[in-house]
């Protein structure tokens, strides 16, 4: 089978832009890889560890020649990200992107790329870390990506999209950007916001100090820290840019929050442990799909640590 | 040095009072150990697996004869299983039990046992797993235990006391049980009724099947489902047993949520970054204080699949 994609620009080398790099360099046979980030550090940084064979110093030269643009940017960024490429795309073009929230990307993406075939996709990885030092060839392995083609889709270069991610090791599942952006603000979005806020609420107290709040956060609270040490850029605009799907997720929590709160209130024992043990069975089904891990470091020394894997024929290197 | 104690009685052998016991077994040298529980499978379960040196047929067979006995069961049967051993405690005993709320657990065992030496603890440990099986040796090794004693506690078997938990691999603090209650209900309590909720709200959704959230819950709503795949019964004392402290740590909680929620609806992006900067910050100060782990496995591969470990001097063999 041919490669999906001869060359390849990432526009944005964080996180997710720097392990896309690294992923299709590792696992897509022959591809040129060229990449660009605002940021002049980032770039040089970029170069230092080889994130990509070629590191631009502008947008448009990234992506001079490339079959497939990959935009790796803070979704409120995508707009001026697709503007700065938008004269320089080579005909027969896929632009895609890897942002968190799909309807407001793809209404940007169409704005500013008006006639070419925009693809938005949602690969669902990631860690707490960013930048491009956190990247590593293997964040997509085993992973689910969300692609969201518009009605309209190039059938072939949507196929040939999906190509790619497998290659780089992701699932991928096709469904139109609203229902996207509704399956992620309850399994991604309204958990962040939540951790978010009670970690604020930790750090506001004056009954309890902060060493206090660090010292025993193994009860529970550490878990909340990690989600909530995630970038504030990316995050800020996930909420601004999937407002109305977060705030009907969180009207929602907050009813049932409230409902607990009442049975604490009232000494109501019996609502309490319905509750906990339904939500149990969730967890178990978790395991049961493979989404997690029972083992007590969740499987999680999976990615990083381990030897030389493979990803579609290709052997990626363990990280230095 | 002398063992702290030579005849030690656990009561309840679920995850907690089974690790005690395997800990004590491993780190006091020369200790007697029995247990009991009022279920008569895990008394079965426990014999099988070995728990105990002795696992009685009742409550009051195992206490006698015990310098210590440690109450393992949930805060709410606290008192029932306080008068059950009451009749048969040796003089000079010391009672502990390791609930994870305090107030409530001393009021129910100062009635229950007038005149005995009770100091009550919280080993701040735990795994998402219930019942005997799910014991190990190593669950309190490098975990906090906060000691709660009353004023009047005896300084002799206070400090003896401490020596026992230091002797399991824990690190002890002292303070009263109404702080301790309060510092608990934000880095755990808290976040415990909070994961519960949106489990429970996730698993309600009409326009976002089961199977969707579970596939996806790797952005975030997973480690929300682990914390609240706890024990339903536990979690129900904890709350009813802490009920002021939880409702005025949720008080602030929504207040912070609303904040949040009006910034999300206002499109004031700068509120969402600045939060979320400030929130990031409390992840590096646990990290830096060894609560938690940048790895990719959070470090918690340090448990339960390692070979063999020394506490105190013992050699611990891995879980079989």
């Amino acid at each position: 089978m041919n490669p999906p994609f001869c060359r390849m620009a990432v526009i944005g080398l964080g996180l997710l832009g720097g392990s896309v790099a690294l992923a299709a360099r590792a696992c897509v046979p022959g591809i040129m890889t060229s990449g660009f980030d605002s940021d002049p550090a980032v770039r040089a940084r970029a170069r230092e560890i080889g994130l990509a064979d070629h590191i631009a110093e502008t947008a448009l030269e990234a992506v001079a020649g490339a079959d497939l643009v990959v935009l790796c940017v803070p979704v409120g960024a995508m707009l001026a990200a697709g503007q700065a490429i938008a004269s320089g795309l080579a005909a027969g073009v896929v632009v895609t992107d890897v942002g968190s929230s799909k309807a407001a990307v793809a209404r940007a993406l169409a704005e500013a790329l008006p006639g070419v075939c925009v693809i938005p996709s949602h690969p669902v990885a990631g860690t707490e870390q960013s930048g491009p030092d956190a990247a590593f060839a293997t964040l997509l392995r085993g992973r689910w990506c969300i692609v969201t083609p518009p009605a309209d889709a190039d059938a072939e270069k949507l196929a040939r999209l999906i190509s790619f991610w497998e290659a780089l090791g992701a699932r991928c599942e096709t469904m139109d950007a609203e229902h996207h952006d509704r399956v992620l603000a309850i399994t991604s979005h309204l958990p962040h916001l939540i951790a978010y806020t009670i970690v604020g609420t930790a750090s506001d107290l004056e009954a309890v100090t902060q060493s206090e709040v660090i010292k025993y956060s193994a009860g529970g609270f550490r878990d909340f820290t990690r989600i909530a040490a995630s970038d504030p850029t990316m995050w800020r605009d996930v909420f601004l840019s999937n407002r109305e799907a977060v705030l009907e997720m969180l009207q929602r929590f907050t009813e049932d929050l409230t409902e607990l709160q009442k049975a604490i209130r009232k000494g109501d024992g019996d609502a309490l442990f319905d509750t906990f043990t339904r939500t149990r069975a969730v967890r178990r089904s978790i395991i049961e799909m493979g989404q997690d891990d029972a083992r007590p470091d969740f499987g999680r020394s999976d990615h990083g640590d381990a030897g030389a894997i493979t990803i579609a024929g290709t052997a990626i290197p363990p990280r230095p």
